[in-house]
């Protein structure tokens, strides 16, 4: 099977935002290493973001994390963006790292906790509205780590009130995406556990408010591409926070604890009108902890892209057909011969049709680009998460 | 901490519906083992149910499946329960044993066979009709095994469709309740799969749709507490099916494997609203394969009344302050005070103030009658599946 | 990447054994669905596991469950098998059946339902010796569904006898292999749950008695191929049984749920030396519950073939290189670029230079076998697990 | 049920090791949140541990970390516990948190680093030396977080030499003991990730080598106590560390997030052999995220001693009784009537014939110890892991 016009079409359709703290470090509770070069400041962040756009041409735009990515001047940073080939897309809030939010942020029981809570939400729009940034992306660790520590439900009433606060401030071309998280950070309840949770809450909210849909945050088994149809389904799916897991919230490399899974997803996508839809946000949230950031973000649009390929290659009429039979063997024979298809030289060819490297990653290393910010960034502070 | 005149009045309301399946064998795939003394019909099915009330008084009501519990009178069965002590309560459809089922049911492809799957439930609303009942259960079997065997999202059509068909048929005064399961006996996904399909189908049919919540249909580590009180400030919390487990659906004694959990499910349960009160039903839902079976539904009854006294027993003014000092501990603490509690002896004493029998499963042991079916129960078929 | 000679060398090793179960019917506790053309006993099931072998030369053997399997003349059976092109292999225990069985078997306090356990493995042993076996495979469904059921240590030490008795009997040419599963039937504790108790079990009793590692027989997340080159390095892999699964034991086709994984598999197979080596034998153990049983076990090979091949593919001197420079994406990259390569044009030449059709599942269907089983095998009673 | 005498003088036997580092500061990888008084010092956390055992008389020694425990003069370190009446206990040895680790420690395919990884042991055996220590605890960090990064086998054979190298510098009254871990910080795989890998590993280094079983290091669903028994039976169970979970290795309080495990656990120790058994070390590796650290702790030798008391409450005559009668419900019945006893009175009023609170909880908060140590810690740095 090769790739046709169509899909090659289709393909080129295809964006994949980056999340800026890709390009700081991050590690586990146990230790966080530090890479040579490593980002230390959002503009450096954006530049190096954009080293991935250039050798894939599927990276278009950067999310910021407030307040990882503070600066005195948002239209100097969107300037460097743009200046680099790139955009500011969805902003991210945090609510976790503040002493004041130990018990909970926009969930706490405490007025003042919870307005300081939404007011940081509405300094993120602030924020979007100097970069132009559509969506405002909520993914809150508020939980709890005992049974009793708190009421479940009273946390509940004041999620959806704040959230309430929160959309009302939002313009009318924005989104709120509300991210669902299975554990983690809290080890007993996490107050948007599932799904379910966040499609409730935004249902509650109006249309602008959208579900993010995070490939690493379910429990162990769930069918993800299912979730996928059901939210595309429901017209509730704003955005995916794509990375992959074996284990819990593992945030490896998309695609790389099970590359099948991820072509699921895709083809479920596809099937349901998410994919090259503006309302159904791509996007990366993952840790590089042991590999090179840069070349790790490139791996990783190429994973999507080769799987959307496969994706796009599904004979959907066959399979439709082997379907209305029961023939179980032929219609799980056509999914998978696209799954097996090997996508890669023909994506490569047509990557040099688009003046864009065969190899981004050979391209990446050829350019002397790592080289340079490992002698360039000597002295101050690496980005990190700062936990 | 003892039991306080409220709480006994509050434990005083409480009925567990008995399913009539848990009276016949049941196993797993790899054997069902039969059991001296087992019904082999629906009249003696109630008739076992009935000595779970006799020495409980926990148990009033009686679940039908259909077909396993076809009779050629209705009303000759209703009368048998009412002799007997108990009603007839909540109608269960069954989907799954047809030949014609193997590919779906009220999913299938086939109109056919989806009418056919339509048609039973309107067959089991003519039962209900017939016996008083109020709930129509509804668990589907359906889903696939393998990726591609067919479309996910075609199929949550055609269940919309479907589910639409059957609501519209059901009473004023009656309700259609969906359950939900992760997996099994589908391996690959499931079409009502996780509480939020379950909460978006049945929000979509209307206010007399509802949610049935199974203990043990959830994917490993889930928060089942978390759903209860979300589904309760839903306003979708129809049912419970009560069970337990260790892994996947093991359908054990209710509170066998983690009472701490059967506490806190009961605990949001009262928050919630949901005790005592007619619009959310407990029943439930268990196999007794190797231990007795008329003890083992005494047991569990017996289960979930300690687990509910204890859930009274918390100090809810105490927790209250403690979580709003922020005291971890100090909540844990009076939570696990109530969950510590032996409330046996005071519950068994309390039985004896409204007739029963301080020890319910001595009581039945001495009553003979598990020596009077084993005797007078020879011959002719055991009830069970029949899978 | 291509086959080389040296693979396709290495490919002509592969033998896979086929279950005689997998050619009768099977099911879930909720259903077991019967299909046109089920073989009725056991010479028609090792007609059909021929079938497999004829069309892919992949599966030169057929693996007997006893007493499924019995027949008057094992003799007969043998040359059926023979003349049929295939050999009989692995003699499989069943203690899971019988009434004696309902509270333990081998691990039985009664010292005469554990002697007749035992007795059960000698009747194989003395099937071994009529069939040229090598393997006496045994899984047990021991286990208990409560806590304090039964004494979990009294019945590790039960499990010790009478495994020693029972190696004791077993030929010096001839192994036994205990395989490990993690849950299902008993839903509390398994009595050899996991490989750890299985490499103790079968240390203490010596060289000749060996673990099985079914795919499907672990906790949720479990890093298979990690336990492959444990037990490869410990000199302890008797046996695989594959198959595949998304849940619990789902038993699907394996490589269906997750190619990746059975890719890892089988390069740590090939890595310790396991692979065409006659001391670990490749069984499958699958259920065909919906799809077609022939195709299945075709597709089956098929798909443990293409997983081999890519395994083969592997260029490890590269990946060497690479993690003796720490280069994680490099070093996920040599691995990566054996597994999405598409191996099926080039092993469907290789296959016809062997006299073997290039499309095993299309020439299956060409041949008419099933069109004539179906008319042939009318009346009787279709195989199954009989549960 | 009460306490009987015999079961009070077991209860006087038990002893419960705390981790010093539950005395600093942890989190997660999102937030290490501060608390007032939190210990600066080696020093000051046995300070503070030894609060826990004045306070439960249950806790009479420290466990160290090194180098989070390093001082100059270990004698003095040693003297402060004497003087503050407790014992320093295990060493346990980080080979986490160096550069130069970032690829593995003992397992890394570099000879300098590997043998800095065992130098450090050999530094941690001579602190043994100056502490009087029994006991080496290793827990690795080691594995790898994609498919290819390494090389399963050889990272094992290299482990094996590496124990080797250190089990020979330990003295004959010393022991070195393997912790394994399912997953985290490495999330593809894990050295040593099950009980399997350090029974094979210990087992070939000799008698003074054993497993460290860590209660939240399982993959999901896995019966733990099954393995305690195993680990038993087998003579190489050498420690716990406790803790419980939800849903990884969350670090919770013991006993808090499943109070009936817990029981289940100790009494297997118990039937085992390896209470009140100076073969088999109890000690506590929790994290306190959220709640104050001593009365954390004190929780937590409270929750073992519960449990225990419980667990020598189970009738074992009735129990075996019951086993031999093949009556499940009767069995289990016995089992949770001693798990159902609320033994919280019997235990505070044995509690004060030993001179000890009746309460620990309320006794350690009005001593006025937290209100000095938040008064007087201010300035320096508090206590963490310094991740």
């Amino acid at each position: 099977m090769t790739l046709t016009d169509d899909i090659r079409s289709q393909l080129a359709l295809q964006a994949i935002e980056l999340p800026s703290w890709a390009f700081g470090n991050s590690g586990t509770r146990f230790k966080v290493f530090s890479t040579a070069g490593t980002a230390r400041d959002p503009f450096e962040k954006v530049s190096d973001a954009a080293q991935v756009h250039k050798h894939t041409g599927l990276a278009p735009s950067v999310a910021l994390h407030i307040p990882w990515d503070k600066v005195d001047s948002y239209a100097d940073l969107r300037k460097h963006a743009q200046d680099s080939g790139v955009e500011l897309g969805t902003v991210n809030s945090n609510t976790f790292q503040d002493d004041d939010y130990k018990f909970g942020s926009v969930t706490h029981h405490d007025d003042r906790i919870r307005q300081k809570a939404i007011d940081h939400h509405f300094e993120c729009i602030d924020v979007m509205n100097e970069t132009g940034s559509r969506d405002l992306k909520i993914w809150l660790a508020d939980g709890t780590n005992y049974p009793g520590q708190d009421s479940l439900r009273a946390r509940q009433d004041r999620l959806a009130d704040s959230l309430q606060k929160i959309y009302e401030r939002i313009g009318d071309d924005q989104r709120l995406v509300l991210e669902y998280k299975f554990f983690e950070p809290a080890f007993y309840h996490t107050d948007v556990p599932d799904w379910g949770t966040s499609f409730a809450q935004t249902s509650a909210l109006g249309d602008r408010a959208l579900v993010c849909l995070d490939t690493g945050h379910h429990a162990p088994g769930t069918n993800i591409e299912f979730i996928v149809m059901q939210l595309l389904r429901l017209g509730k799916l704003g955005s995916f926070d794509f990375n992959s897991r074996f284990y819990a919230d593992d945030d490896l490399i998309v695609g790389a604890a099970d590359p099948f899974q991820l072509f699921r997803i895709v083809f479920e996508v596809i099937q349901g009108g998410g994919y090259a839809n503006p309302d159904v946000a791509f996007m990366l949230d993952q840790c590089h902890n042991l590999e090179a950031k840069i070349p790790g973000q490139i791996r990783s649009v190429l994973n999507v892209q080769e799987a959307t390929a496969k994706a796009l290659l599904v004979d959907t009429e066959a399979l439709a057909a082997a379907q209305r039979a029961n023939d179980v063997l032929a219609a799980n024979t056509v999914f998978m011969d696209a799954f097996n298809t090997d996508v890669r030289a023909d994506l490569a060819a047509w990557r040099e049709t688009r003046g864009l490297p065969a190899d981004p990653m050979a391209a990446y290393k050829a350019s002397g680009y790592q080289e340079k910010i490992e002698a360039d960034r000597v002295g101050g502070t690496q980005a990190s998460w700062g936990a």
